[in-house]
This record gives structure tokens, C-alpha cells and sequence, in this order.
């Protein structure tokens, strides 16, 4: 049986728990999701620093886990690190930033990012040029409100996502994308009230992920993802790291 | 049991068997594959006319086809006609160019595509430019065999596949894709040969379609794919088009 | 005396008569222009389906015309179909929306498309971009009305025009396009509202096939419109084509 | 009779006279053609000071010239200053180098420039990148010559002038520009050697600029190419400029 | 003791001393600033004509000063004529309207610019476009004042800065460009009220030349900016010119 | 007396100390160079995985800093990182990849760089692609030396470094730039022998820091930087992070 990591890039359960319902909802019942919190790092990711600290945490509870698995998931919106997954990982690794835009790009011309905080938007689109797809992204709004409190009122969360949604598709998306892990379990609230396809990227990247396991495919090891060269490594204060 | 319906846009059986059975192999068992061959069309599709005249043979094929399907896969590499398609089915529709660049890129950071003839070549180019993807390909090469002696002495199709392949790694391509659906069947042989992932666009578009499927996304409707308005048409000689 | 067929892309002969009337004021006396309205297709192109329709009725009138001629214009705003005209044809095509966007690039820094749907501002978008304009391009607004009602009341789509014009205008637009075969008829009554110029694809694109034909030159054949190998064409039903 | 004057950017009598040989076999006998030399100004035009230099000189020639004109053409391939000379003029004003490009995007889907000296090719660069139509440039070759030099030995450049295209078309160019005014003589020669379409620019600007007037059009004046306010000028040694 | 030019570009010398000021400010004690006003040409820049008279007027007063310098500042913004310089000079020459853009993607992830009148701002983005950074820049706005009227009264313009400024910040700019050199003059009480950085480009470009000078960097002499090959020039009015 | 702290992003001192020394004699008297080397993280940074584990270090380097300090460095060439710092510093923070690009722009119109391994090519291709130059790299080669390495034999190392180079001035690069740290030594030896100007990114970014203190100029904060918001860390073993 197939085995998928998920990864949250933060370290509170409570999110971890949303990101594994909405992997868990998206592969096929042959495929086992594993979902993990790093053990260390901010409790919320909202800005390059955090994504930077946050990166290490991710590699950390990767390379820390006991046990088999045959896929990552990197469960950030928008954040940096599914290249460092890449380089020392065998298995496909799949971003849901990546997997959110390559999947709306199937089911529409242009996309519409809404994510948690403003602030956040320029490293979701940063992620979207290094991938090609920043010209096919129509805008990223926000709901205005930090990962923690996006489950505090689902209904006002919700509320909020509608309506910058529907703005964006104003603006010519014609398919929304959920720009933060932690809005994964709106999918349906959200998807119920607007007129276009709306993308969850951890439900996105599982399946692809279970995909390219079956397709037999990994990451390329010829350059940008060749495995790091062994090399002494000063003072690093986690074991799995390094 | 879901349903993926896989087209193929040239009407020579023979290649529709290459496609049937590698999207077959892609799927998981609980989806069925139905591979279709437009009643009328070149036997081969290698220029921008013969592009054409397919994309009408395969609406045309799909609208003929009795009984219900879940998605399309549209098995020409470089071709015309996926956005036709969209319009007139609330089912996704998936073009194998476009699923195995969008794949490739979570392989490597940049791909290269070996296609049958080169003149190909700027069709292809042209999708992977309006799909945003034409700057990660290294480069498209081709094995410099029409599309129907692709499979008269596969090993001699797989060797020239090889050093064309060999040849973009060179120029920086992480990935190479198989840009042709009538190279399909030689994925395993061409895949032991390289050190880089191959990915061959009917086993990606096949499982992808089976994914959106899953994940109960489809088309969105608002803009570009909106259903045709219904008009008169004149002296249409095809009674399921029109 | 040089001849320039100018093909519309639907079937309305209504339609076909403003084309005709337009690519004749444009061209000199000594070039005479013959209008052909496709024999099957719908009655507006609207749609991708209807485009991709559309292109095989095109190139059928085009192979089906009887007499010589020395240049064709591809009528269509937007539609795809301008390349298998070229495969085919060894006079030069010229495609109005790229005609009329060139044409544009020379008059000013950049441009505006009005149109008559806004579900067909996508598809003009895509051919700019591969023509490598869409850069140049301020924006694409519509009338709000369908091809065939444009003529209804030319005082009340003059209006439109006019205002979505002026629109662009203020979003940087220095000319503006008829971005649509169907309002060539409007030229004078919109270009002696707008302070701009008013560029009609359809007199653009005729006289600039005069003017290829004048100065010797026609379609490369080396690659990308290389004539079609021969091969068998299964059923295809016209007899013209195949 | 329409009136198209056609500059030559540099103050050598012998170029002009190709120049205006390549504009008068290009335009229809209906219109007359008006060749003229800078007074003041480098003997050719190789470098960006050079080019700078010849904008005012190019300028001063049109402000000087006695008598009715209804367009320009700017002759230099790759300078600067066309946008000089819209800014003061209300007749169309069209440059050589666009006029081959948007020339050659009409026969091919890439087009390479063969110019005088390797060094002029960033700034032809430059002027297809403002275009928006360096992405359909395969490549910028060069005959290694002088601009003087170029007819010396008209057998020798043309030589030069056909390896450098061949070099091009394998470099995926479909067409080939003539990349400097005073290759304009060559062109039967080399277009009798190579299987692509050859441009050039003098031949394609003249009939350009003799088509927009014929359509009434002339450049925007809303923005870009308004008329320059009102005010002094010190100093200024150029009775007709400033 | 290093030497930096400082060239106006219009024949204004209030202008110029608003320009000297802002340099002197920013270079170190060490450093001596020799500020140009040419001796020719319009009393302002606000056009392409304009721009391109400027030009020679700026490469005369660089090549009709006597003494010895270490670099040089072109202190337009968004005018041509930087490239002549590089070409004839082995000093560096930096254009502000570039050390601008450069200084402020240090700063932030996008910039604004805010210039004189709304029909230089074309001019600018094609600078932008040359340098690679349009794609960096939110958006140009203007103070909808001509150069000479900016110092009229200082706060009116300081005023309409800010408005203009906060507009661009909302729209995306993290970092203001003061985007003409005669607003110099306001950087403290522009950048007092702004909550982002404001980057004036005189004030880069003097700090950016200083420390080439320092570095011991100076212009490439390879291909673009060669130094001319010599050759006649014909009836050219300035002694130091040609 | 301004600071500014140049931090190496490896944990070899002996790289520190090239890096130290390339800074030193880049800025003016006046201004104190500040080195350091991260508490711990890997020996070189020559992979994605190693980029993201120096990131921290570097931060916390950064952060348990004592002392008063003007702006940072972030010394490492292609590396993940400097925005990170940027959201918890109120000074300017210059990346050396950055400061290198926006240098070598000023001294040619493309550049070319030069690397350690050629498997960190891509990496530094995403660092110019986000900041805008991409378009202006002529290509990234390599001398296929190990970063620790470089040093073993100067001499081997710096004639490397001069082929690779004159291969990327046959490309197109009018300016080569120095593409690891660890290559600043080499600076006067391989500038000496190439004809092209050779920018070293500490250098650059050691001066560019100077210059932006000298300026009163900062990161902008409204947006991308902004403050971390306070929230709790999970178990991060380091004192000053977090």
C-alpha cells in the first residue's frame, strides 16, 4: 500500500489535522496518508521568515519519520523548501502551491489565488514565476486573516473567501484557488457558493502525488535535484539534519 | 466505475491501440479506459492542416460516442482542438501535451520533448507557450520518423529516441517527454535507457483525468469554455457536430 | 490583375458582405477581392467550438474555390485555423486579428480590442501571445452583443463602441481594434468618435495582402508550414479537403 | 499623388540611392517617393553614438524638407529616433526594422536578422524587445562588413549574407531580414539563393507606410506621440529643429 | 579626488542646481560632483522629440568639458541617450532612471514611479522594459505638471506626490521612484510622508557611479558599447561632437 | 562609523576570510566590515538542501550578533535567504547574486556568470529570474570545482574561470560575474586576463550596503517585509530564532 507524507510546514496540530482530512479525502482508498507536524518552527506561517525557519522543520520531520513512504506532500501555501525535500529525497515531492496552479490550469485560461494574509501574496507569486504560471495567475486576493483564526468562524472565514473569490473572477479567473493550507476545510463551503471550479492544493497534491507513485515517475537527479554531496556539517543542533 | 474516454486524433487503429493500452496502464483498475478513433481524418497528424481537420474528427468522435464517460483525454501531442472540446462537455477535458508538461515539471526544473518529425516542433511550442510552460523546455528534438513508422522497428524508434533525449539533457532538460501519443509504447524501453524521469503524456493525461474526476473538478464555465450559444448551422455534413 | 480571396469564417453571407465591402475600399484599383462565405459551419463564431468548426469550412471554401488567386485573407477575429491555411497554400495568408494588431504596433505603443462577446476576449488574447503582441495589447472589451445582432442597430453598437473604446483609452490604449469581422462595417462611424485610431482588421489584413503579394513575398515553407506529406484520409465527407 | 518620404539615417548620397531604388520598386506607380540624405550626420551608422547622432540629423532633414509629404519611412535598421519624428509629425511614421518584422511574422513563426557588423546586433535587439517580437527572432547573424564595405564586392557580401541565413534557418529561422538599409541591394541576389522568404525593411516600410496612408490611418497622438509642449530651445544650432 | 558627472539633460540651470544638490548629497566627502548643463537644446524633456534632441546636447556638454572625470551621470529620466555615452567614453555612465529601478528592487519587491506628466510615462516603461525590470515596476503615475512648473510651488508637488504615491503603494509598490530629475528637490518632504522608501535617482546614480569609480568598474567594451569606428562626418555643426 | 556585516552562508572560516577581505577593500575607509560565520550549518552550500540549512544559520548569525551594525551582506551566490532576513531587519540587506546582477546591468548590456558546480546553476537562474534579469544573463557556466576546493590550486581555479568566461563572451556576456563566494579572491587574477569587465558579487553588495546606508535608505516594510507577526515557536532548539 502506498504511502503519502503530508507535511505541515507549521507546528500546530489543529492544522495538520485539516491538511490529513483533505489529503485523506483526495487519494483513492489504496493509498495510506501519513500526515506530520514539525517538531519544531512557528506555530503560523506568514512571512519569508517564518517560511525559511519553517523549511528546516519540514526537512527535519521528513527525514526524522520512521518508516516507509513512497511520496511528500509540501503542505505550504506559497512557502520555500519543496526544493531541499527534492535533493535529498528519492520519492516525487509535490508542492500545493504547484499542484493548485498546475490543476487549475486544466480546468481553466486564468487562475485566482485567495490566501489568508495580504502580506503572503507576493511569495505565492514569486512561487508562481519560478513555475512558469505567474502569467496565467489573474490575481491573489486575501481573506485578511491569520492562518490560527481562519477556523476560529468557518461561516466568516467562508463569507470572506466568496467574496474575494468572486472579485478575482471578475478580474477574468475563472477557477479559485485555496492559497493556504489552513482553508482546506472550506473546500466544500466555498466550492458550494461560487460558479467556478475552486482548486484545495493539499487535495490537489496528494492526488498528484499517488499519481506519479503509480506512473512510477520520481524526481529528476541529473542537476538541480542531485542529492548533496557528503560534506562535514558544523554545530547543526538536529540530529535528522545535516 | 468511472469512465475516461482517450482520443485519438489521427483515425490508423493501430495507434489507437499504442494509446489505449498506455493509458490503460496508467489508470488505476477501478477506471475504465475507452479509446476512440475519429470515424474520418488523416491517417496521421503531422502539420498544422492535418491539426485542424483532426479537431473536428474528434469532436465529432466524442459527440458520436454512445454511453456516459467522466473526462476526455485528448491524445495528440501538439494538436489543436482541446479547447473545442471544453466548450461543448461539462466533463475535463485533458490534452497530453499539457499533462505531461504540467507532470515534467514536478520532476525537474526544466524539460525537453522528442517529438516524430521536426516540423512539429513549433506546434508544440505553441501550446506549451499559451499553457505558460515554454520557459522550462530545454528544447524539443525529434527522432525524424513520420508518426506512422514510429513503431516499424521500435528499436531503432527507441535508439534515436535515446540520443535525442541524451542530446537535450545536455542542454539542460531535467525530464524528457515523449512528444509524440504514437511513441507511448515505447516508454519502457526508452525510459531504461536514460538516466532522466521520461514521461510519456497519454499515461499522464490518462491519470490526471482520472484524478480531476476524483476530485470532482471539471471545466469552469464562466469565460472560455462557456457552452456555444445555440445558432443555425449550415450544410454541416456531420450529424453529431454542429 | 492580382486577386486576394478574403474568407469569412461563418456562413452568414449578411456577414460575408461586410468583409467583402471593407477589404474593398481597402485595396487598390488594380487588386480585385473575392469574398467566400464557407458552404457549412455555423452562423457565428463565438466559441472555441464554433472556431475550430469554422476552420475546416474556411479551408474548404479556400480549396474548393475555383480560379486563381494570389493571397487570402483569414477573416476571423480570434479564431484559430490561419496556420493550415498555410500548410496548404503556397500564396500568402494573412489572419486579420494579427494583421490589425501589427497594424496597430505602427500607430501607437499600445492598443485596445473591443469585441463583440467577452467570452471571445481569451481566445483573442492567445493569438496575440503567440504572436508575441499580447504585451502591446491595454486591453480587450466587448460590445456585449453577438455577431449576428451587431448590425441590428449600428447606432446603438457605434455607442458601445465608442465607450468601451474611450475605456481603454484611459487604461493606456493608444489605438483601438475592431476586434471583430462582423463590425468592419462601423469603422467610419466609430473612428470619427474616437480620438484615436481606429484600426478594422479586415482592411488592414487585405491590404496588407496586397502588399505581400506586390513585394513577392509568401509563406516559408521550410518548418512550421511545410506542405503535408501525402497520406490516406479515412472518411473524410468533403471532398475538397483531405 | 501620394507623397512617401524615405530617410536615410546616414549622410552617404550612395546609400540613398539603394534606399530609394528598394522604396521605389516596392511602392505602386500611383505613388511617388522622396528620398533624402541627413545634411549633417556619421557617413554610416554602427554604433549607439552614431545612431544618436543621426536622429537629429534625420529629424532636421524632415523638418528642413520643402513640400507635401503623407508619410515617412525612418531607414535606419536597428537606430533610434522613429519615435522622435512621430512625436512632431501627424503623418505615419514607419521604421525599417519594425516594418521587416512585423513583415516576417506574417510569413514564419521566427524570423533571423542577417546585419552589417556583429556589434549593431544588441541594438536591433533592443528595438524587436520594445516591439514586443524578440521572442520570433531565431537569431541576429552578421556579414562581418562595414556598412560602406557592404557594396565593394556585391558577391562577396551576398555570400556572406547567404551563409549567415543558412546559419539562421538551422537555427530554426523561417525567414530572413535584410538587416541594415544598405543590404537592400542584395536582395534579389540572396533571395535567389536562399529557400526562405527574405525581407527587407526599406521594401516592406515604403509600402507599409503607402498602405496606412491609403487606410487613413497615422499615429496615435494621445499619449506616446503627442505633440511636444510649447518652449524654448537654447542654443540650438539647427534652424529646423527644436 | 574622483570626479563624477552629473549631466542635465534639459538647458535649464535650475534645473541643474536642483540636480547638483541632490548629487552632492549623496556621494562622499571624498568624492567631487561637476554638474553639466548642455549648451544646446529644449528647456525641458517631455517627449520623445525632446529626448532625442537632448541627447546630442548631453554628449556635447560631456565632450566640450574641459577637465578630467571619473564617471558619468545621465540625469534624465526615462530618456535616451545613454548608450551614445557609453559608446564613446571609458569612464562608467549611469543613467538615474536605471540606478533608480536597480536601487529600489533592493528595497522592496515592486516599485512605482511617479513622474512629471502622464505622457512621459511610456517612455519610461520602455526603459524599464530595456533593463529587464518593467516587471518589477506596480505602475507609473504622474503629478500631471511639466518639469519647469514643478518648482513652482513645492508643496502643490509634494502634495500630488504623495497622492500619487499612496495610489501606487496600493496598487502593489513597496518602494516610490521620484521619476523626473527636477523632483530631486522634494526627496525629504516626499519621503517624510510616504510610509516606503522614496528613491530618487539622481541621488542613486551619483551614490552607483561613485562606487563603480571605486570598484574600478567601468563599461564593457566588447559589442555594444565599442567604441565607434572612425569615419567621416558630414557638415556636423558641434565641434565636439561627431 | 557605519557597519555593515558581511555573513558567509558556510561554516568554513576560510572562506569567511576571502569573503572578508572582498569586502573590506570594496567599501571606503569609513565604513567597518563586520564577517561572520554561521554557528553552524553545512562546510559549503553548494545544493538546495545545504541553501535552505544556511538559511537559518545565517539568521541566527545574524541574530545572535552583538554589536550595532548598518546593513548585511548576505554572502552566498544563488542561496535562499535574504528576504527572511529582510522581514526581521529595519537595515538594508543585500544579497551578492542581487548586487552582482544590478552591477554588471550597469557595465554591459548582458552578463554571464561563472560558478562553482554546475548543479548550482539553476538555483542561481531562480534567483535572477524572481529579480527581474533573467532576460539579461547570457548563461551560467561552471569551472567543476567543489567550493572548498576553489582554493586548492588559484592558479588551476582562476584558468577555469577564464575559459569559462571567454565562452560566455563568445555567448553574448559583455560582463562576467564572479558566481560563488568563495571565488572573490580571484577577482585580480581573473580580471586581468579576460577583456570584459569581471564583477565580484561581495564586492558589489559590500559597496551597494555603503551606499544604501549613506543614502538613508532601507527595505521597505508595508508589504513583503513586514514584521513577523509575534506568535509561538514549537521547540526550536535555537536562543535566537524563533
Amino acid at each position: 500500500m502506498p504511502t503519502v507524507l503530508v507535511v505541515n510546514v507549521n507546528t500546530s496540530p489543529a492544522v495538520t489535522d485539516v491538511i490529513a482530512a483533505a489529503a485523506r479525502a483526495a487519494v483513492s482508498a489504496a493509498t495510506r496518508v501519513v500526515a506530520l507536524t514539525p517538531r519544531f518552527g512557528p506555530a503560523s506561517v506568514e512571512s519569508n521568515y517564518e517560511s525559511h525557519l519553517s523549511a528546516v522543520g519540514v526537512l527535519d520531520a521528513v527525514q526524522h519519520h520512521q518508516g516507509e513512504f513512497d511520496a511528500v506532500v509540501h503542505a505550504g501555501f506559497g512557502e520555500v523548501g519543496r526544493e531541499a525535500l527534492q535533493d535529498v529525497l528519492s520519492v516525487p515531492v509535490v508542492d500545493i502551491t504547484e499542484a493548485a496552479a498546475h490543476t487549475a490550469c486544466l480546468l481553466g485560461r486564468s487562475f485566482g489565488v485567495v490566501t489568508s494574509l495580504d502580506r503572503t501574496a507576493p511569495a505565492i507569486h514569486d512561487r508562481l514565476l519560478l513555475a512558469g504560471l505567474a502569467g496565467r495567475c489573474a490575481g491573489i486576493g486575501s481573506v485578511d486573516l491569520p492562518v490560527l483564526d481562519l477556523e476560529t468562524d468557518p461561516g466568516v472565514t467562508a463569507k470572506a473567501f466568496v467574496e474575494q473569490g468572486r472579485r478575482l473572477v471578475e478580474a477574468g479567473a475563472e477557477v479559485v484557488v485555496l492559497g493556504c493550507a489552513g482553508l482546506s476545510g472550506l473546500h466544500g463551503a466555498v466550492a458550494a457558493e461560487l460558479e467556478v471550479p475552486v482548486v484545495d492544493g493539499v487535495a490537489a497534491a496528494a492526488r498528484t502525488a499517488e499519481s506519479l507513485v503509480a506512473l512510477g515517475l520520481s524526481t529528476s537527479k541529473v542537476r538541480s535535484y542531485a542529492p548533496p554531496r557528503p560534506k562535514p556539517v558544523r554545530g547543526w543542533p538536529f540530529p535528522n539534519l545535516g
